[in-house]
């Protein structure tokens, strides 16, 4: 079975999750991932709950598909194995706190010098330069320093976090851009490259419409819950059973909505236009619901897909990992055990390529340092057996 | 000036966010992008508010660098210039809904045998395969269905979206990705490859926890407001001037926290570990404000920072553009107008790369149709004269 980046070795220092959920898409796409892990504990999310039969389905979901080794970067022989891994590795991902792969004599001025075709990511907090470079950082932190914070929940009450963890998953995909952009750029050059992602810059980078906004009008976006701020109707309304949402985004589709629900809106003046719509949203929103509120979520959907006006439910988790659309797309994988048997379920590729397998199922997560006498046995013959 | 992707050209036919966020990164990266709009209005953010002096800023913070030319794919002059920009692209970008491509005569069997070195990148709110993929989306309806306004807000009200568009930019990043990924496979097969990538799989891909939590428990995570769901003290806190956020994430960082707020409870069962902290957050909220209340914030950071436990302020975007760390990364730049003056502000690239430039400005958004001639001129001579 051909993979794109079945010819890449990663040698992957990283814990936790920014750096783990690059390497993740990595092996995803066909990398060798070499997991060094701290010899004891390895990865602090081994110990992350929610556990099944000892093993964290944490852990299993971001660490699939690669293999460990324990090694301690402060002794001998483990450096030796490094070393030697490192000769062979494409590239070295890490997500310790800027400085500490100087001060283990690994640091990227060595590094290149003596492997200088190896290509070294590093995903922080604040990054490897600038005044609070050495400041620790988790998602939290950086979330709410980074502005997300600040532009998400109900106006007037307190902020809220993003209930995903992307503070770290967008440095992760940043840091997955750049490793693969550095590849390219090696083919052509010979030389790897170092590659430097925040946290907080990755998270200022999406920002999009709050930027724009502030710095063509100098005040920055204040949350507005479900709405979206600046196009209406686009938000959740009330059917007869619970919540739902209607994205008009545009004039027509707001003609079409308006005949869905037997409401003369569309060449009233008051909500001709989006502008219009914007100021009057609170009215607008009531008129809706006086009539969404008399049917079931359901029949809503229903009419308003016919007539293609973006709608759709607002579903837990659980309801996303039975969507049929989901499942039609196998973003639900098995994780396997040891013994090849079912043990978690974890989200599969998102990335859907022509002539590329998409498997139901992904290789175990490794034990820690489960895969040490195969890697030794691989780097002493030259042959990879594993 | 050397770029990684300086080798690559991009005919990018995508509009709005998804597919123009992608395009901004590969662009960036070093990568031509050459922007083919609809005749008439162009891109749809072209219209989007806020405007300085005629110019959509939205437009401009997501298309700068990039050139444009102005195609009707339906008529035959127009499709021969197209044909030829097609020969000479490495990578082909589109975001319409699934089908439109195969109705121009453009759909990826054709391209493929015609181009078989081209990579044709696909997103949409649902992907090219599955019931539902002929459903229009945007955003919102992506962040409902997806399952992250399911965990996002407080507990016991309404869910609210992410203030950022995350449906859009997270499967504008995976696109990326799955690009790159092509380009290296192209190295080695020859042969391009489509990717097709959705945003409801994109969102569904980076919610970890929640999924982890689901699967492993059956039932799905709700929101928890401002406090991460399963570490304490990982949340806001007010201090006298406000709130800002301490991130004490294992069992020394909350001994250290407990050493700067004078508070003995290390030790208490009631908060010795992770498990009981979670069980008794609510008394321990209580009890770290009952003395940071009394101080500013900037008070308690700095001896948070002092003492190594992660935290920080909560920044609207005007603060997170100011933020010096911000600023030290080169992450708010200039993007130039015609005259080479600065017109607006946009994010930086959080891609940091050794030995690659990363300039305090960008070239132009372009005008619609601005760089007909050049690219033209272009394909006739076959020089690059832009």
């Amino acid at each position: 079975m051909t993979r794109p980046l079945q010819d890449l070795l990663v040698l992957d220092l990283t814990h936790v999750l920014a750096g783990p959920f690059a390497s993740l898409t990595l092996g995803d796409l066909g990398a060798r991932v070499i997991k060094v892990e701290r010899p004891g504990t390895g990865d602090d999310t081994r110990a992350f709950p929610p556990f099944k039969d000892g093993a964290s389905a944490y852990f299993a979901a971001i660490n699939h598909g690669k293999q460990s080794i324990a090694l301690d970067l402060k002794a001998e022989a483990d450096r030796a194995i490094f070393d030697n891994l490192l000769g062979r590795a494409d590239i070295l991902l890490e997500n310790f706190r800027p400085g500490v792969m100087e001060k283990l004599g690994y640091g990227w001025e060595t590094l290149h010098a003596r492997h200088p075709a190896l290509i070294y990511g590093a995903v922080s907090g604040f990054g490897h330069t600038g005044p609070d470079a050495h400041r620790p950082a988790y998602d939290m932190v950086v979330q709410a320093r980074g502005g997300v914070m600040s532009i998400t929940g109900e106006a007037g009450r307190e902020p809220v976090r993003v209930g995903a963890s992307i503070g770290d998953i967008l440095a992760g995909m940043y840091l997955v851009q750049g490793v693969l952009a550095a590849v390219i750029d090696r083919a052509r050059t010979g030389n790897g490259r170092k590659v430097d992602v925040a946290m907080l810059d990755s998270l200022l980078a999406t920002l999009e419409h709050a930027v724009a906004i502030t710095t063509a009008t100098g005040t920055p976006p204040e949350p507005s819950g479900a709405r979206h701020p600046s196009i209406t109707p686009f938000e959740t309304f009330h059917a007869a059973d619970g919540l739902f949402v209607i994205a008009a985004g545009n004039d027509a589709l707001f003609a079409r909505l308006c005949d869905v629900l037997g409401l003369p809106l569309a060449r009233d003046p008051r909500f001709a236009t989006n502008p219009a719509r914007c100021d009057n949203a609170r009215t607008l929103k009531r008129l809706i619901e006086a009539i969404t509120l008399d049917r079931p979520k359901s029949h809503w959907i229903e009419r308003l897909e016919a007539a293609g006006v973006p709608t759709g439910p607002i579903q837990n988790v659980a309801e996303v990992l039975h969507d049929h659309q989901i499942l039609a797309r196998n973003m639900v994988v098995d994780v396997l055990d040891a013994q090849g048997q079912p043990a978690f379920v974890a989200a599969g590729n998102p990335i859907k390529m022509s002539g590329i397998a998409d498997p139901m199922s992904r290789a175990p997560a490794p034990a820690l340092d489960g895969d040490r006498a195969a890697i030794l046995d691989w780097l002493q013959k030259g042959v990879n057996t594993v």
